[in-house]
């Protein structure tokens, strides 16, 4: 019933997080010498079970072990498995999300480079100010949009598995193989990164991947937040592409409501809650693993992976979708042109007084065709 | 996949919350003087249209549409449906927190009585205070409940319904009813309240329901955190009730976690941000009606409220089971003493300096008699 | 530096905060039967002791008693007396932000009475949906503020003394005296209300009160958001009071920013989170006084007060100077017909397309005159 | 009056904040010619101007212009002077904290290295796991440290100026000087960055900034809330240094609270929500300059400084004063065995199911060694 969740079908939702929580368990056994093949079985897994455990892991391993010979599981805690599971489906989410925002920069950058020298009105604190480009404007959101990009990269090639046992020590494991050669197995296995200790009570991996993920919903937050003001009828310089029966009324047959934009915008909203709830958990994860932060960490972080996969796809349809009205602009700088040359004394054309506007555009086209 | 999310099953899904919109649909039709039948049909709704549409009203009304003759709809907008069915699962929600709620209070005034002059230690900033008793510890949670109780009635019986159409002038209801007539029909037949305008705009009613929401998942957070610490092996004071197979760990057999408390606990931490979405929905709730702060709010308001009808059934279990170790609490009383007695400048019987513990408890348990 | 706290100067700083905790120990010393006058001295606290002791109470207390003589402070503890000189400083915000609240409904009802029939634009999603009348959006800011005077005037009647002692149990003031009557008097020195027994654990008179504070934030947010919309010089249908040298650039000498209206809607994006930090604080006040959730909690009510003192203070003012440009209004009505009537099917008299809108104003109208 | 807030006296204040915006003021001059010499003259503000401007720069620009000949601020904008002087603020808070947090590391390295092998209960979901080390404790905080060390050197190396007049195209500047080569020599002469164009509505700098400082908190919150539980007296495993005058009670003597824990853990659960109010104002930066969000996110920021510094100096003496109680742990860990070893499915040496432990103190050692 979320508008645009299913851009983000099958990556986030239980089903997934049953596979990865799977994915995890056969390279753990494959660390421990085991050969688990499950020919695409996929347990369901009984929710009071789920919650008798307090996670659905105890019960997937109950599933599992009543299938297969050999050891499972064996010197994982169920911490383990599902911080390890939740950065695989990190992992997808992070791929999908990182794609789309290099449509949204493509989109952002064409933009950018078309309307250079389209002169438009500033506007600060909702008044005129001085003139712009609107190749300013989208250049702008486009660094946002790389500076999320970067930063998307970093955290991705950094997801951690996490491998500790009961209390981080490793306990048992220790009592069959090398503790630190098959953590480091069990990363290789699974593509993670084994980050030289467990991390279940230092959840910088956890906030370092949510605080991107925000800020990648800040990016286009702004961008939708500006689109929805210059697209008012009263602006009318910018318009969401028409879509057959996007944006339709259930009473008003005119409207074309924007809908891309609006939900962006929404979910840039959400995003910093989420991200303020993984924080809070991080500052009390007590004792060797804690007493309810960490179960209230899982919820947010999907949640906030999904806004964030969803949003994105939107974005990026959105900004594919751009129809910039130059004349509109053109006309309104004309008529605004004392207050958008009031700084400068006076002087009649807004066009000779765009300051660094066109090589601050260069500055991030070059930005984002150094990325190749 | 989240533990517990099997005791609010049905309440608040999405087939719920379209079950809700149809109740809302037909209580509008038979307010248009249409008499719409639907044995039992629920549609399925295609997610691609709820996004085309923002929402899944128009969807939905495609749908019944289709299905039926007779206005359907006409003079409503999609928020008037969404709000009105929220409003109906919210009241569902919390039929089953009160009453869940009344649960945690039973069991939590037989506590306060029988261990009215349980002497137990007093702790203060983690140290050793005063002597108190079991009995007040118990009375002081329980009266966090009898407030979230008294405000959540006062909460329930004001669930308004939403009735304004496109701009919340009820402009195309007007042409064929009286509209302000109408609007208390269509409340008539749900239910709600209708509160005299639309509140499109003025997202009081979504607030003072969510803020009353939170403060039930406050107070029993402060119960399950308590517990937490008394049930820690070395204090010993309190234990969950044992149940087969609850609090089991994955690698260690003689593991009994306090499952429910944990969660509890997990859910207090959850609810604030939760309120937080909701105001800052309604402190951008624009226009006639805003371009993504009501979308953002459903999310928020449907998890916060399922988050609290699990953490209120978890806590009825939870405060039925607890174990008082009165044995315990005796042994280090008598052992704490020279630090429980200090600030009475010493002495040796930790009961005899209860100051108003007792008269304390018979005030709670006289609230909770006086309830009836 | 924070524009516009000279509105709240001298009711929520560290001096009135040393003042109402004096009141307070004063309160309670005459409980004891001391008669304390201070002939206006009020210490000065040393940063170190204050935090050596936690809280600023310890520090007050020894330079007291080295000032008077007979019974101070004993019976008490820190949180007693910092808990209730907060409800003291509540008080005074509160009866400043309810008396600009009153200033608020006055200048709307004023404007949604002139403005009964004023039509314009509803705008929906951004865009033009049916008619409404500025009466009409005057009439909405003003139920909500009515709201939250309601609310405001409930919670600033049941502010509620502290009085518990060490660990709740007035342990040390039932030595001397009968500690319920001894906590009744005590409220009736300060004004406050004694709730029946101690909330040290029990926080539901901080969030209420936060809560309530937040929800009025809201509902001047949404005026002030609103305002910036309609003001922008595209749209152009209202302006804020122009006042010489207010919203003044530093570079455009032709600026008139809105910035009542800025700052406003800032504090409406503070004040959530504020809010969820009271929540947060709440659902950890753990043990018979908490070990960092109450220190956590003073900084975020102080300044949500303060925030709302100023921001009701400059709602105030703001509302008090709204200019509306009915001929704008007319202008747009007149172009936008074809949008406006749109849901009708046709039509060109926009004004004959109002529905209940001015039922609507009336209704809210009648709700201002109620509360006489 | 909030307890330890003469740690960051001077750093964060009002009056710093002017003489950073003067020490902005003067750089600007700099880059355009005019020598500004104003030994130490430090203008006071009207309150009323700079609420009338919005912001304090106006008046302070005003205050210098009557003081000094040649160009002063000419061709920026409000937003470039408090930005800057905000980023110069961060430099020397992040200075405070990184050089606490390098303190807090030396000494939970030295506990580290002296507990390697100091067994003690591990405890999971508040009951007891595996045994553990306390030098494993001590390491695992001290990796939340390091983490936070090398994160905050980063944000702290590209901490940008802000440079681009009233819309971001740095217009007037252009006028008379090169305005990327003035924005570069800007940076210069102030110690920061010049980003390669303005970020007004871009503000990635502001809220990666404010999640580092956040995760900082967080990571000294875990350690602080393992304290305070380790230092219940029921547990008696650790305590904070006793300090002559620190922790009394207001009313019982022999209390000694652990007052620097408290306050760290209460300063951990404050920084999530102003972290969030960071990334909400990001979200909503629309326009060339917002509405609102901009004024929203100084006090926020400022705020969250505050808090970092006096926790990490809070922190610093926490860590550099932990007393151990190795017996305490040693008795536990001989009486806990049964539960401790019942993973290795019996046993008597919990000194000999250590797993990984010491190798992981290692490694943790050798991060922090490496650092030099």
């Amino acid at each position: 019933m979320l508008p645009g969740s299913h851009r983000a079908a099958g990556l986030l939702d239980d089903a997934a997080l049953v596979r990865a929580m799977l994915e995890v368990e056969i390279a753990w056994a494959r660390v421990l010498g085991s050969e688990v093949s499950l020919d695409g079985w996929v347990p369901s897994l009984d929710p009071a079970e789920v919650e008798a455990a307090g996670n659905p892991v105890l019960p997937l391993v109950s599933a599992l072990r009543s299938r297969v010979t050999g050891s499972v599981h064996t010197g994982l805690t169920s911490q383990d498995v599902l911080d390890s599971a939740l950065m695989l489906l990190a992992r997808g989410a992070l791929e999908r999300v990182a794609a789309d925002l290099r449509r949204v920069a493509r989109a952002l950058a064409g933009l950018a480079r078309e309307h250079r020298s389209t002169v438009m009105a500033g506007r600060t604190l909702t008044q005129f100010a001085v003139p712009i480009t609107f190749g300013l404007k989208a250049a702008r959101w486009l660094a946002g949009v790389l500076d999320s990009l970067d930063e998307l990269d970093v955290v991705a090639r950094s997801l951690p598995v996490q491998c500790g046992g009961a209390a981080g020590t490793l306990s048992r494991a220790a009592a069959a193989v090398d503790p630190v050669e098959a953590a480091s197995a069990f990363a290789g296995h699974l593509g993670l990164v084994w980050p030289g200790l467990p991390w279940h009570t230092s959840r910088g991996p956890v906030t370092r991947l949510g605080d991107a993920v925000v800020r990648a919903c800040d990016a286009l937050g702004v961008m939708a937040a500006d689109l929805l003001t210059l697209g008012r009828p009263e602006i009318g310089e910018v318009s969401e592409a028409a879509v057959a029966g996007r944006g339709a009324s259930s009473t008003m047959p005119h409207k074309r409501n924007p809908v891309l934009s609006v939900l962006v915008n929404s979910a840039a909203l959400q995003a910093p809650q989420l991200g303020a709830q993984l924080h809070l958990c991080a500052a009390r994860a007590v004792d060797e693993r804690p007493d309810g932060a960490w179960h209230a960490e899982w919820p947010a972080l999907r949640r906030l992976l999904e806004l964030a996969v969803v949003a994105a796809s939107q974005a990026a349809e959105l900004a594919g979708g751009i129809e910039v009205h130059a004349g509109v602009m053109a006309r309104r700088v004309a008529d605004a042109a004392p207050d958008l040359l009031a700084e400068q004394g006076g002087g009649t054309d807004p066009a000779a007084y765009l300051g660094a506007a066109e090589s601050f555009v260069d500055e991030v086209l070059k930005r984002w065709r150094d990325r190749g």
